[in-house]
């Protein structure tokens, strides 16, 4: 390992898009049927090869006339002309009308030889087999004469322009069939690492197997830019294996993406292939997370190496190669895929290189937008979903100050911020009340946690546990109990009876994190025994052997005890009841949801609190140990 | 045709709404690919099913260690520890850690049994069968615990979340194959009438067939809002088979559209269908273009019947329809399907209902949206592609003031104002010069009626042939000569020799449109002539069989020449050729472009300039009887 590949030069981005900009992935022009152009950019103007209408056209449902035939007419002195026959829409006329003669003409008809006007039928009356007109026509009224609309051998859509329905339409009129357009690049996705399985397929976690989340992710960035997306096998760190797949994408792709590929071993494959097959333009750009970002051919296409973790592969990808894409593909840069939002806290920053900030979005109840750091590590699969977009700090940047106006690129030009933000604790009935507002976003991040930010103002509405806490500046909304213990194997086979048991027995315990309001309770619980007992709260814990092992959901303690790596597990009695395992009851919680009192007039607030008036009850008879 | 029906009680465009809102077009949830499933909305929440990640898991290349073998080790004093083996990512660990020992360990791997941390290679040594850890880490420092990321039951995706590149990621991570996602609801479009040819099919013109516009716009439209379209059969005004049509679309369709429909007998044959198989809620909305609207059921399916003129067609859509199919298939709207734009001219109105009004779009100097009516009659095609949306404009207006702001409601969310506006002759060195600007927009209105709209300050340029007119307060950003005359059958068998010719012999011959700087040099040609024999010109222009046949396009007189259906029209040198025709001579005049005075900073009137400097001579070149 000791002559891995250093990135001791770094790029500029302004560097690292030139780089990419210098790269043709621009593919062919290709011809589409008219029926799957929508979305596509027209490679050559069109120009009409034919007149619409093709032929002079009533535009009125009445009678084909001669104008002059009509001068003078009115209500109360019609004109009696001679009905010579009848001419519908989509059919050779049959008739020519002369001199005091009429023919019977639908809207969208061919004008029949001798006839120069229509007279619409609602100023005529037939009487036999004359009819009656009301009203003078001038020659060419109601009638649009062959061309009139397109003329044969007109500039109609030039070169680069969006086929939306109006152009589709237009086209249609024109007869044509397929459309000349810029073609889609090919983009291969490859995505690195022994230990990737594609979603779907079986995992073994034991042998560190990970379900591949770039290669999706990214293939669905690829077409929202336009591009066509071809996924590869997953390359692992065997050179010749990996040699093959990069040559294979290489031949049939416009562009090679590569991701995943930042263990030292992978790089210096990566690097090999590149220096044998092609050309390094780029080796790690100045913008975290860019540093492992790689720009070079291969072969005659393009290639660009993204960081591994999901969060920065989409950030990367988002800045640097979507915009190439769209470029190959000929579509314009989305409008809403940057956005301004004012940021809702400060960010201290100091790492001496540009940094694509991950930030989440949330409105005020002016609905002004606002921005707040997400930054749980790019590791985290969770932040591709907290996190709305990146905000581009620049190296130079001391911090970022609360109300300050930045610019978000939203990782889609299809994100929206939630209708509301809550935090807190981490409860099934909160999530099934949930799921009935309308796109809510609600981070688990505990009770004490959830507090914490609901003080510093960011979030809409904070969950806590436990009683009202004078400190708090809130509005509660509401509040209900819920039942919590240990969860046991089904049947309680150890016979656990209660807390005692925990600190007597040789149990293996899983609590949560201190940040939960289930461990509060289970900590309050525990002080309360140990003055029962006269000794202190921490030689109790002590004695639980598990009691630092914090698990992250509500129910992953029970979920261990489940897969038999424990013998108890903090919860509730409704996850117990849910995964058929044992409870055994140490009590009851209140939970409460507080609304953030600058945003109780906010829309999605004020859902949240008719959400908690009327579904509240129904919620929670569903599940077992709690009530209102 | 008498006892056709009458709108009589049209209702209003809030009644409309309502009407539609209460169809059921929401089809049944469906299960897609993970991979099939960007810009999809999910049907139901997603709870993770697994622990993310699986295992507790290395974060950093480095070695795998117990981390109070390392309290103590810095720089100067590193801890040794026995080197036992290595785990690579995506195997299961061979080996344990004890203590004073360390494992080389790959980011992603899986940690072996006795280790809790690891330390990163930079701070490492490898010394024979041991390595030098220059840092103390805590149990747990580059450790990514087992469900850490995202744990097991974790509500991780609301119903109603739409899929963007993120969401897919996260979903990949939990190994999720495919996902509950809103159905596209299946809309069935049924375009009416006899003459209707699909785009790519024959068309007769002289038996009234056009190409039906309708069928493939709605189709792209239903398309952009989620929907599935389905097109039929074309079905003509025979009850049984539009019957049929209508049935069998209604059992395969969650929606019927139909369109073209607004003949007397074809709106009476729908009105039969419906009454007969299902229930009419609404016929006639007080909107124009939409009185001949209706909406109902049909069997079980929700059926709206739109007006047969594109545009109008088009504006019911987006304003009544489309807004159900995005509901049916849980797609927020768009947030750039509207606009804000400040009103160019004023528009006076008087109609008594409520009116969406066609707009064009451009952009000022400053890049302030501005809005201009287009209004060219609802028939015509090309309005299509001149309107960029509407603007609904309430019955009690009596104008919209010059300068107002109004909401333009966009034919589609991808629709842009064009970078840069003209108006005026129609030319083809001018067509070809505006191929290499970004999205123009031009108008071939004619010389006269360009400078016309120029002077009201609408269009960014305008293109006129003549001399300068001191009228006009505008700036020349170039011109160029072209060569015109009478376009002749090849060979010129009839020996054209001049105008005399055309006056004097009887010769068919095809003018352009009073508007056209062609037709004006064509009028003093005659006047000049008229002077020479001492007599009028209207003397000579009653003598020309055809001086008031205005021809719409540059190439369309040349065109009846080609058809045999003239034999001789007012054209251009380049044109004849173009069209393999003869040509006799008339003069040059010579063609300018003039910019708007407040808007020759705009980026698109500035590439303009720059194209004329630069990209005119090789443009002129390429047609016969251009110069500088």
């Amino acid at each position: 390992m000791s002559d891995r590949k250093e990135f001791r030069d770094l790029s500029s981005p302004e560097e690292a898009r030139e780089a990419i900009a210098s790269l043709n992935l621009t593919p062919e022009p290709e011809e589409v049927p008219l029926a799957d152009a929508r979305g596509r950019t027209l490679a050559e103007r069109i120009d009409a090869a034919l007149d619409v209408p093709g032929f002079d056209r009533a535009s009125m449902d009445g009678y084909a006339v001669r104008g002059r035939d009509t001068f003078g007419a009115d209500e109360a002195d019609p004109a009696s002309l001679d009905l010579v026959g009848t001419v519908h829409a989509g059919e050779e006329p049959s008739v020519e009308v002369g001199e005091s003669e009429a023919a019977e003409i639908s809207t969208g008809a061919v004008m029949p030889a001798g006839a120069d006007a229509v007279v619409m039928v609602e100023r005529t009356e037939e009487k036999g087999d004359s009819v009656l007109v009301r009203t003078a026509v001038a020659p060419g009224d109601h009638v649009m004469l062959a061309g009139a609309d397109v003329a044969a051998g007109e500039r109609t859509l030039g070169p680069g322009t969006r086929l939306t329905p109006r152009e589709i339409g237009l086209l249609s009129a024109l007869g044509v069939e397929s459309v000349p357009v810029r073609g889609k690049p090919v983009v291969g996705i490859v995505s690195t690492g022994d230990e990737l399985v594609r979603p779907g397929d079986d995992l073994d976690s034991g042998a560190g197997q990970i379900y591949d989340v770039n290669s999706y992710a990214i293939a669905a960035g690829v077409e929202e830019a336009g591009g066509d997306p071809e996924l590869y096998p997953h390359a692992g760190d065997d050179y010749g294996e990996m040699e093959r797949i990069l040559r294979e994408a290489a031949d049939d792709c416009d562009l090679v993406l590569s991701s995943g590929s930042t263990s030292a071993s992978a790089v210096d494959v990566i690097y090999q292939v590149i220096e044998e097959r092609g050309e390094l333009l780029l080796h790690g750009v100045s913008v975290k997370p860019g540093k492992p970002m790689l720009v070079g051919t291969l072969g005659g296409s393009a290639y660009v190496g993204l960081p591994g973790y999901p969060v920065s592969a989409l950030t990367i990808f988002r800045t640097f190669v979507a915009p190439a894409i769209r470029n190959a593909a000929g579509l314009p840069d989305p409008e809403t895929a940057t956005v301004e939002a004012r940021m809702a806290a400060e960010e201290r920053y100091s790492e001496g290189r540009t940094r694509m900030l991950p930030v989440g979005l949330l409105e005020d109840a002016d609905g002004e937008r606002l921005a707040y750091t997400v930054d749980k590590g790019s590791g985290a699969t969770t932040s591709l979903v907290e996190a709305d977009g990146v905000v581009e700090v620049h190296a130079d940047t001391a911090y970022v100050a609360a109300g300050e106006t930045v610019e978000v690129e939203l990782f889609s030009p299809d994100v929206r911020p939630p209708s509301v933000l809550g935090v807190g604790e981490d409860d099934p009935a909160l999530a099934q009340l949930l799921d009935s507002l309308d796109r809510p976003r609600y981070l688990s991040v505990g009770s004490r946690e959830g507090l914490r930010r609901l003080r510093n103002g960011v979030p809409d509405f904070a969950v806590a546990t436990g009683d009202a806490n004078p400190d708090i500046d809130a509005l509660e909304l509401g509040s209900y109990e819920r039942e919590w213990g240990l969860v046991v194997p089904a049947g309680n086979p150890a016979e656990v009876g209660g807390l005692t048991d925990l600190v007597e027995r040789d149990l293996r315990f899983v609590n949560r994190g201190s940040d939960s309001g289930l461990r509060t309770s289970l900590a309050n619980a525990v002080a309360d025994l140990a003055d029962e007992r006269g000794t202190t709260r921490h030689e109790l814990t002590d004695a639980i052997a598990g009691f630092e092992l914090a698990a992250k959901a509500h129910e992953s303690p029970a979920r261990k005890v489940l897969a038999g790596q424990a013998d108890a597990g903090l919860g509730l009695r409704a996850t117990a009841e849910k995964l058929g395992l044992g409870f055994v009851s140490l009590g009851t919680e209140r939970v409460r949801v507080l609304a953030n009192p600058e945003r109780v007039e906010k829309a999605g607030v004020r859902d949240l609190e008719a959400a908690l008036d009327e579904k509240l009850e129904p919620v929670l008879s569903e599940f077992s140990g709690f009530s209102r």
